[in-house]
């Protein structure tokens, strides 16, 4: 039976409060004041006081020598912000470094993991999995190593796959996931006891921002009951929404794929009286692969996010810029996010209603939509004239392929920053870059982290020159 | 003014008689009876009796040597039937085959060539654009070539584009036309009349079977109104639906492409529970895209194609395969040729109505539609199970890229086929290969030819062994 | 110990004969006289005379309806020369037919296969194998088959490998070959002795021009010793140097791969002053590869290939034509296949002798010699300009990739047509597409036949037209 | 005639001393120390102490709002230590932020720009100067840019081509430089000469690291003759071996592209019998592309990089570690960086006198010696047992190829950066990105730098535990 934990929502309120380094941490330094304060990292010694502690095995491994500075300790930090302006300096954050201790809390022969995947693929699934597992198998000794089918709902209705280093081999080079995934099926007390039950005691979560929260209720159900099981998230979203960490893993080889989208729209619009190629990207909430394809891509002539919000007919819309456009050049391209424009699509009382399996509301495609408006448009103002609108939705063929080696290498680093950590006996927390180098960050931060897209700031107006988009500003 | 031409129908009903060698080429074999027949070619003097020949430019060309064999002869044929039951030996035709000859009917000076592209893109267009103006160029000396705008409606409705070798150097590296494309927009004698007034005497239309049934009309058109003016048909078609020849130009690179997306499928499909990927492929009438994608692949379950009826419910029903497959391996892969099904999917009285611009019934997009009823089988017989369809429609992803190689090459020869026949006075015929031999086929036949996949032969067989689907023959 | 087999050599002094359709298969016929002889190809049955038949497992097979027309039968042939001079019709041979027949001449059950991989790596390799594999286990119900490891030395030095269908899934995607592959190792006595030792009596020989030649003693061997034993040969040669058949699989896609390094050539050469980006492409004996991507690409200046004789120094030379490019363009883009100009390099005493594995003699890297010439010539010549040569050899690169779409289906209907034949008790012989068409052939033609590249025909002509390149005819 | 310019060796001895906050730009802080230095930047008021400002062009921007916040001013600087240790914490320096200013130190209609790239290829080469070019014209609407031809060699020798948006609009897509390159030349008086006599005064210059030594000698010229002519380093290095910057342009599309020649590489390996698969990657004294494309690879056994010494005989040598490989795997990979085991290669006399142009000395191929070492061992120790090394050197096939999407955006933010600080005065400097963040660096600090792989720190232990291989430590 479940266990409750009925003050567990208490428990969460403020943990993650940030600690001066006076006080706690290094009191050689007491006659200075540092310009930043260090972010609180949950340990399972939170709340499991007598934990014992063992030599890292690395210190037996063959390919590694600890010696001096090899070992990352509780004092080493990562600046957050690093752009600092003299005339009023920020108050900035630290966060502690990711990187192998040179004492762990878990007995490799004790230890025994859990790895799931929840949500859609991302381009990079595969390579988190294998280096998980080869990472605890060849560092640190573990030989219990199990992968959880189809997301949560798996922790509760499947039978564990027992994984190893020759299983996962060539994974990295295969796109989603090997571990099956799927949305929603989040029961917390079922997952946790599922978890207690099947004896685990580390938990590798690779999800999205929904999966993040769900993680964040799992460990602290966990803290509540005082078990000893460390939990991990590692932040999957292709979209790049997800804020603190520099990028999400995949997002890059995204952003590579969507090229031949847009060349395909380019092609297809140049090859047609005026012809318009609408290309939609993933980002349901932010517009970052639809922006950096734009930039990288330079034939875009108008990019649609979610942070702005556009209109279609009249001045400084998007109907007098295209029409503008196919004038001077004869075609046109197209990008729009996923979310962008959700509020412009009519709605059947139906559609108001419906959530899709992880309780967001679902998202109307506004790629069909706005190639029937632009159709309407066309025909209502220039009924005799040749006109055009291919549509591509390249989602599943982006997010579907292996990582490229830029992501396949930052999987790696997620993955040993994430065993790390857990091995060091911290919990509830995410391994990720900050300005290039890999930190450890509180789940419940990530959890409610966003990371939108600044229009304004310079690469919203870059974007802006270089495709010379209207501002939809109405006068 | 518009020359009526009332006689043209009657001109066409059966000028394509098969003639008999022994009658008129070659009276020394007279005592032999050869187990064919060739098909007679149009030539310019077939309505045009007094044309002056000159020698071919390509006696004075410094890389080819006329030496003996080099032009190709009237005499000279291809077989269409090679193979050959010697129990029942079938009567064979001939073709002419494709090659310079050593007299040609247009002194270059006076040659002013015409290039349209009509119809959708497909992979080789600007290949083979670019090959026409440089062999013309090159070879013969020809030195007015130009680009009819955007399909037939350009001859009548822009100004034709000045092309010269180093305008099209690089262009078989870009996908789509340089000419811009459009569908539709067929008037017989407007456009009759602009090729005249343009002073044109050579036009090259590419195109799909629609277009090259506009061509034969142009062709007879012409020879009605007795003007100096060769037309000849490049056929165009991605789905290779056009029959006689081996296969149409782009064919082999959309095969090559639509491996991306049923990989992308297969991925989505493993990494769900229940996890179904379907891909929809061009082909409206045949499904030979989706027929070798298939076979190329081998990760596909099932292959729908026009030429076969599938059904969906009960015994032998795609449902039924589907839950086994599921069953057995926890996900399909279905691949669905566009043309496939459309008696099945139900239509609004205004869809019933409906025409594209060339004439041809609305398809309607059988890929959405099955989509559609999966999720409700699925939904009404396995209420409480995961259960996942990707839909990827890779259409212009497809066809806008440039040519592979294989491609590429293969337009490089049907051009070069296209202007030795037309230099050599041949009018009214399309330039294409046979048994992997090029040949000329007078454009009225390929206009009545369909290559439809045929699904009693090997090749059918072969697909239903490699993806064990039903047969779809309902007891 | 080894059974000598003094009389073989007799024995394949001349076996195929052609025959005439009169005499001896379809005397219904015999008052027409057709205009070919039919190639009579080695069966079982000319040295075992009692063998049993059994009716085709496909009769059994689901997806299979032997229907009228399915089976192929000994009448079925299919034309090799289908360009046909009226003036002068030629005296033609016909192949039979590849493909099911009726009554086969193998027990599934009691039918035992080695495949044996041979020589260099080849994009297909492993397409082959998996299709020999599948289509075996499905289409004829054989349960034991085995994979000789490491070409012909593996029959009699290492322990076959069990395959089956499961194992090699997805075979097709990867390059190299599953069964490892050697050079050499040709012991006739010993290979024959394994062969009956191990109970194989279906031997898959896959492997360039000399191993079709130890394919044929193999056989020879067998039928001296009357055992029962079918041997097929299935021609791999990237080089596409094999002839009869239409092309040797891989062929395309090394044709594709090898634009890449095309490109990086023309990069290279573009971005220098007097750059000269210098590939050399496989091809010992034939310029296939040269030839077909030099047409592919058009990026090429000049194409040196065996098949012609060149020179560099002097009046139509190499040199003066670079130096003449080098002026008007500022590069040059040269493709060398690796058999070119073998003659021209010097040799040490020691390169003299030097034999490969094969017993071939030792080719030297033709595009070194040419990178130090080019550099000797200039800074003779022109001893105060700029100018570099980059060499490219991609050699790997194109041949350990996996077979494209294309090649794939072509090794399918190869391992298909081959095991067809097999099971019909043909032996000696290879299946390969002529015409466009499946046929058989006897190996031992094969092994002899050549396919040279034709430099008086329009193809090298027409390269010569693309590069302008010199005719290397001194005066 | 060139102004001699004795003292510019003086007044280059220490120019960037770093400043420390309190003493000139902050004096509201007095009363804080802040726990970094701030890096002194070069400019054109340092030596032309009467130059007049104008108000930043993108005013009036129609894309840009420069709102409060937009522009970046002198006291926005970037922290380069950002990994902290609280028990010590480091003295920092910080570099000042790259971005437009609100005030620039040219009026554009008097701007004259010149572009040059120097040294070997990389991908993004010509992304760099597209947007130089269209930055340029575009955000600062100068129109006098100039593309100086073939490196430093280009100034004195040939005619600079006019540039504009038109003209690079597809240049992003293309491999190599569109300028041309080449290495040495460097005269610097003809330069300097040159840049006056042509009226330059923006002078953009993209290059190596020897590149970048030339262009500062370049600065301190033009500061010794104290002419108005701002002086901007891009440093390109695909080996990724200039410091500093967090990594150089192109590097992340080669350590792509090796992935290609990696893979060919195991497929050659694992087809034969004690087979290794031997790739030489970029890197003369650094092996980051070695280092990341085995990390991202997984498929490699041993990475060689100039950084570590190795050595092939003996206990812990590399034929011990192959040997044991082969007989555990039956095959092996190696990966060797160009500038590994220099010192082992024999030279002869003249190998060891030889300098390229740049003036560095010769390279020895290690990738043919290690081919040849590794022959001539298994050949002495295992005489009669099969091997093969195939040797793959894909050097010009990685650097020609177009920056893919991630390296595409770098590149414009990099020419961007640069623009703007040539804008705001700044002269003598390198923009380029500092833990993410763009900054304006010192060029002479940059020419100085190395970026050498640390074989002490958790990547390189990484490498040994990805690859397992020896540390070649000799006891």
């Amino acid at each position: 039976m479940a266990v409750s934990c009925p003050e567990a929502t208490n428990l969460t309120t403020a943990p993650y409060s940030t600690e001066h380094i006076l006080s706690n941490t290094d009191a050689d330094n007491a006659n200075r004041t540092l310009p930043f304060s260090i972010v609180k990292l949950p340990h399972l010694t939170d709340f499991l006081r007598d934990l014992q502690t063992h030599p890292n095995p690395l210190d037996r491994n063959p390919f590694y020598h600890p010696s001096d500075g090899f070992y990352v300790s509780h004092t080493d930090v990562i600046l957050r912000h690093i752009l600092y302006d003299l005339s009023s300096p920020p108050h900035s954050t630290a966060y502690h470094r990711a990187g192998p201790r040179n004492r762990v809390f878990f007995d490799p022969s004790q230890t025994r993991a859990a790895i799931v995947t929840c949500g859609g693929l991302c381009p990079g699934l595969n390579t988190v999995i294998r280096e998980l597992v080869v990472a605890l198998w060849d560092l640190y000794g573990v030989r219990q190593i199990f992968g959880v089918k189809a997301g949560y709902w798996g922790f509760y209705s499947s039978e564990p796959v027992e994984l190893n280093p020759k299983l996962v081999h060539s994974l990295h080079k295969k796109g989603g996931t090997l571990l099956e995934t799927s949305r929603g099926g989040f029961d917390l007390h079922k997952i946790v006891d599922a978890i207690r039950d099947r004896g685990f005691n580390q938990v590798y979560i690779i999800g999205g921002d929904g999966s993040m929260r769900g993680a964040v209720k799992i460990f602290d159900e966990i803290r509540c009951r005082k078990l000893n099981i460390a939990v991990v998230g590692i932040p999957k979203t292709v979209d790049n929404d997800i804020g603190i960490i520099d990028r999400s893993f995949g997002f890059q080889t995204a952003v590579e794929m969507a090229q031949q989208a847009i060349n395909a729209a380019l092609v297809e619009a140049e090859s047609a009286v005026n012809g318009i190629g609408l290309v939609k990207l993933m980002g349901r909430s932010t517009g970052h692969i639809a922006l950096y394809a734009t930039l990288s891509s330079r034939d875009v002539d108008c990019c649609l996010i979610p942070e702005i919000e556009f209109y279609l007919e009249g001045k400084g819309g998007l109907f007098e810029f295209l029409e503008q456009r196919l004038k001077e050049y004869g075609h046109a391209v197209l990008v729009v996010a996923e979310g962008a424009g959700q509020d412009m699509i009519p709605r059947t009382d139906e559609q108001k209603e419906e959530r899709d399996e992880s309780g967001n509301p679902v998202f109307l495609d506004v790629g069909g939509w706005l190639k029937s408006e632009l159709k309407n448009w066309w025909a209502r103002d220039h009924p005799n004239e040749l006109f055009t609108v291919k549509y591509i939705d390249p989602t599943y063929m982006i997010r579907a392929v292996p990582a490229n080696a830029t992501d396949n290498l930052y999987c790696t680093l997620l993955a040993h920053s994430a065993i790390h950590g857990v091995m060091a006996g911290y919990t509830g927390f995410v391994a990720g870059p900050i300005n290039g180098n890999y930190a450890y960050i509180p789940l419940e931060e990530v959890a409610r982290a966003k990371n939108e897209v600044d229009i304004k700031d310079h690469k919203w107006a870059w974007v802006r020159s270089v495709t010379n988009q209207p501002e939809f500003v109405r006068n």
